[in-house]
């Protein structure tokens, strides 16, 4: 018999794994592999430390956390539906394991390399001998029922609601941490209440909300709006991740001429999606971010010079244009590059637009269902609140570096 | 006249910096420093998170959170003692800048590498030109003065012992922080009634503890020794410790054999208190993570071996020796190293003893005064709670690899 | 000198009044007087604690909690407008006294007794001797004052904006205290972001939101719409309110038959608002709550059988008609009436149809003004989201006894 | 099939009982009946919310949150050892209904009217029909069973040690509950880890310790002995209890020339523990702070002004004088009687001594035992902290009227 092991968790509480249970032993097990203990090296919200200093969490954390939610939710739906019950394994697994495909900068990162983390949680699953030894030593088809939830294929809509949906367990926690961690104290969910209001309906196997649940979802979609709103499309935190990837396209040009691992010569020459396994594993935020401060000694003064923005927080600043229509930003943006160019600066990676869209809501992935007198109804048909929080709220920023600011002030004043 | 700024902190919510306050302004400018930007890449528990998975955490965060404690205190002792007014840029300056002396691991790595933060972090403030210059603006002797303050021999005693203390501001932070990142709930601490417990004498010129604080700074000191004893000194950590500790000793064994770049070769080469100031504030976490990960694949078995299990988090085991005496450790350890080299392992550095020590409180640095009807008196004369806290707890581990476990059970039974 | 004084708030942590300030030595001497010790006996959410367990809190521990938040925003907006400072005294008195006038079980008491909490304020600054002399003494035109800005009168808006408005200090106090105790986690609101948000504007003399502090407002509109929604107007809450109300009203019928002390037959007797100073100051949650425990034991089996449902929390049911049209309603509840009548009930105390209207934003008291580029805005203009929280959400209720439940059931699916 | 019940707990979250579960359908039976309800009506803390304002909570409350924590350790408990399955109606049962005794002022009126809550449980359990009734409903042996728990003679010992021992669920719940209503944050326990301490030994089917627990326990110890000296044993709210008590001794003696109803009557005439059921549960706070209020008003000027003190909070003031020997207690007394006749008083009623012991561990009821190598070990022999806590710390303090304060104090000062 396996020991427990209990994780400690600042949101959570205790998280205990019990070693006498055989799914929760694999749990254990698929956490010691390399692959999962990797994503303690890659920090669950990129580039946003330099904005929220409190932001320095891992991957490795929240998938603790989003396992642990998973499961609370996973339990109490099946005390009351016991036909459940043999689901618990896949979905237990597919929480942990649900976020194994991230790489550097997790979702910065993707926006830079190109590469996809839910193809890569895929490839993993399937390809990493430790990982997949230890699922299909539980059981043969485990791991290609784990391809089929995150493939939003398994026949069991339930399972794949409660890994990837408009209410699904990985925001549930992302959303709690993020915003604990990030000092934004109005991002408290009510996870009683939240948990209280998910349902099974047995006919269509779909987790559903029931009419008396209603506030307690429509409270996590407007916490969701702030934290895209206020967080995630934070302007400081936009600028942070541009001057990482134009460090990074800059590198790139200037390849031949610099020190890099292999590693980082693969990510930076081949698209992302068809690096070889041991080279996408090999890669994480510290590999990029040890390049990074070799660069900044770099003879190439863009790549030093952005190298050394990027690691002393010298970011660029973001002037909101929100107001301003497509015409008068791109003039804008054009006056901005030639003021840069009058300044020395390398315009194309000094300037750039920037457009952010916050929504708490979209009818993606089924959108929510919930009980009502008349059968299933899709939440945002009954909740005004919903409703708006289902429209797009849009804002743009012309990112530029501070040593032409007076200037800029004036251009956009005169716009 | 300067923006303001503020630090959304999981703990102490907003921390505000007044752009038009000239004394926090200097904060500003010194957080925007590179060395002390170079804190975001050095955590504040080195090698903890492997076994408090929330310890993640940076040097950067914490010495906000000790400069915004620090603010706390003091504005309430001068606001009832005007006369300390002027002493508020100094004693800011010196709670922020505190740990900026702190190298890879932090206190971990001054263990492997037997640098010393503190004199470190007078080096920073004394020949870092960003640093210097922007405290030499302010006023030409505040430079001066926080090396006095460093050295305790600043002439206020309140100033030091604000900065550094049995009760000083660094700890009411880290104490806080580290519970909770920890998930140690035990460790929440009544920062208000601490706040009110803590008093000014102006004849001595010292903080003293009110009468009527004592069952507060009992608990303060209660907290400490348990994050000694459950945190600080879990012997998994310790096992962390060990590992990251013998890897690097084996590195400098095969330093000639090893790719590794200029930074580290010096770091492992000379007295860590010697190295020039550029090669001390070029390393930080990341730079030796990032070699551990090279050498992961280095020729030498022993080395890649160790750092495999650095990464992997596959740790020695620890076995609890506190109830044997001396010859039945030596005894033990002699027939572990044995075991180990049946089983072809490098002995020395798959075991070792460890000691870890907890206490509560310690007379060391004068200790915490009380103010009585009787004039001040040391807390533990006055407290049979403190005086038990005094007593060094102390608890031995034999470290060892799983792979040799049932043999060694087998021969500790039979001492 | 006075001393200080610290009252320990689950919410705020330590509010202390320092004796050595003016002001707050006439706040400690103002707590001290028996109409404001009065508060301790009314609870802050009348009948609540029969639906939310731990809505036990009175209107002492709210106006405490009231002036706490005010004195920390408006010495937030002094310290950038040294102008205000005049203002102090008033609005920190202003802010504890703002509830004084509240009667026995505060709004549900107002509802039964048709008296005027705010009216009932002002009488007992002007009348009440105690309350009086202190004002005086500090400043003869207090009294004055603060009449002035309860009746919104007072010439710096500010004052009356921080005491009664849209985004006064009272609803701050009481959403979280509220959100809190009756265990609505959603409710915690970011008191930093929003002290953040709040402006003064010197030429308008108004309280104002900055443009960057919308989300934080935004959410504080939120958090009030669920409160009501999910709290203030819970059917539980409602059916408990009419329970006590019905009691009271079957005892004035009844009056010449029962005991009843001089101050309850004043009460059940005169019309509130002109009730003689020391009759209203006499009663409070207890004096009534006995009396009901009394006539639980009457004579007459409808005041006894009421006030034995509200004592033992056997309440009332309540049927959600909220999609029935006014006819069907009313068809609903004669039916209702004839199955009492059958049943023996007195039909008039056992059924009644309850509308509720929650809403997170009104115009009322002049809205929320937001600064803008092109100058201050009604915030509903700019946040769509506001602009839903304006609607109202109307919820309809019929309340019967279980006694005929199946019945009425039957009824209510046959319509 | 009943319906499941919900209540939402400041502290403990969501408290859901399940209907379908028969054992949790009759805890909601239970809460349903009118003696339970009465505990609505009992204040947890007595008189403590004259010093802590927030301490306004009922023994209902308190009662839910003690079945919430006992279900919580004891299913924890019943999954490792299911042959204690069968206990856990009688375990939430005895947990639910643990203070159902309680009386008016809770421990302060049994000191004053010398009763005996325990004492009351029983014979509520055994007499009142309603809670009969549904005990017996459950099971014939029930109510006989309970009575055995609470007479600490139930043959399982662990049934007993988590109803009433050194380390029970009352406890852990008041702890927490009354720390965080009181304000004093220190009193935050870390329920995880003590739960995860607690083990059910089944040799002597005992509530044990497990040594890695030992920090968790220690750490409740301490809270528990700094409520005592804080929070409990606070000078101001033994002054309270002294005003309360005086005015009833006094009321006793003038009892036949005031209005008093037929259960205040019963209750101070007659020992209270002889008292006939229906009159005990007639009696709450509610009763004698009504009639308080009208002996304020009373013709007996010692009972009126009693009465007005403890109302308006008029408290007396307390001198500590724990480092005075008996003697020159026993003289000040005298003198401070003697100030008082001549300034008027009744001075057997405006002064006094009183002595408060605060422990954090006291080895009646077996103590805490601790799992070791060596077998189970009383926890003060192997922890020095809890040595340490099981001395009795001792305050005195001379209760007076502040209006003699600065005669008294001169007295003081010269003795």
């Amino acid at each position: 018999m396996f020991p427990s092991r209990t994780y400690h968790d600042p949101l959570h509480g205790a998280i205990t794994l019990e070693g006498s249970d055989p799914a929760e032993a694999l749990l254990i097990a698929l956490i010691d592999t390399p692959a999962f203990q990797r994503l303690r090296r890659i920090r669950q919200l990129g580039t946003a430390s330099l904005t929220f200093h409190g932001a320095e969490g891992s991957r490795f954390t929240h998938s603790l956390g989003a396992m642990a939610v998973t499961r609370q939710i996973f339990d109490r739906l099946a005390k009351a539906h016991p036909e459940l019950q043999p689901q618990r394994p896949l979905v237990l697994c597919a929480a942990l394991l649900h976020d194994l495909g991230h790489g550097p900068f997790s979702h910065t990162g993707e926006d830079i390399f190109g590469g996809n983390h839910e193809l890569w949680t895929r490839r993993i699953l399937s390809e990493s001998q430790p990982v997949r030894q230890r699922l299909d030593q539980f059981h043969p088809n485990l791991a290609a029922d784990l391809q089929q939830v995150y493939l939003k294929k398994y026949p069991v809509p339930l399972v794949c609601q409660l890994i990837s949906s408009q209410l699904d367990c990985d925001r549930l926690d992302y959303l709690m941490r993020d915003s604990y961690f990030t000092g934004a104290s109005y991002g408290k969910l009510d996870l009683d209440r939240i948990l209280m209001a998910l349902n099974y309906e047995p006919q269509s196997q779909k987790l559903v909300v029931a009419r008396k649940g209603l506030a307690a979802i429509e409270h996590y979609l407007v916490v969701r709006y702030f934290m895209y709103a206020q967080v995630y499309n934070h302007p400081k935190n936009i600028a942070a991740s541009w001057v990482l990837e134009q460090a990074l396209i800059r590198a790139k040009t200037q390849l031949s001429h610099l020190e890099a691992d292999a590693t980082v010569r693969a990510w930076l020459t081949q698209p992302c999606n068809q690096l070889p396994l041991a080279q996408y594993l090999a890669a994480d935020d510290g590999v990029f971010s040890y390049h990074i401060q070799r660069w900044r000694e770099s003879g190439d003064p863009v790549l030093a010079d952005l190298c050394r923005r990027f690691l002393d927080r010298d970011l660029l600043k973001a002037l909101d244009v929100t107001t301003l229509d497509n015409v008068k930003r791109e003039i804008l943006q054009q006056q901005t590059q030639q003021l840069l160019e009058q300044a020395g600066f390398a315009a194309a990676y000094y300037t750039g637009l920037r457009v952010a869209l916050s929504r708490g809501y979209t009818l993606y992935q089924h959108g929510i269902e919930l009980q009502t007198p008349a059968g299933l109804q899709e939440i945002s048909e009954v909740s005004p609140l919903v409703q708006t929080l289902a429209q797009p709220f849009q804002r743009a920023w012309l990112l530029y570096p501070r040593e032409i600011e007076s200037d800029l002030l004036l251009l956009h004043h005169s716009l």
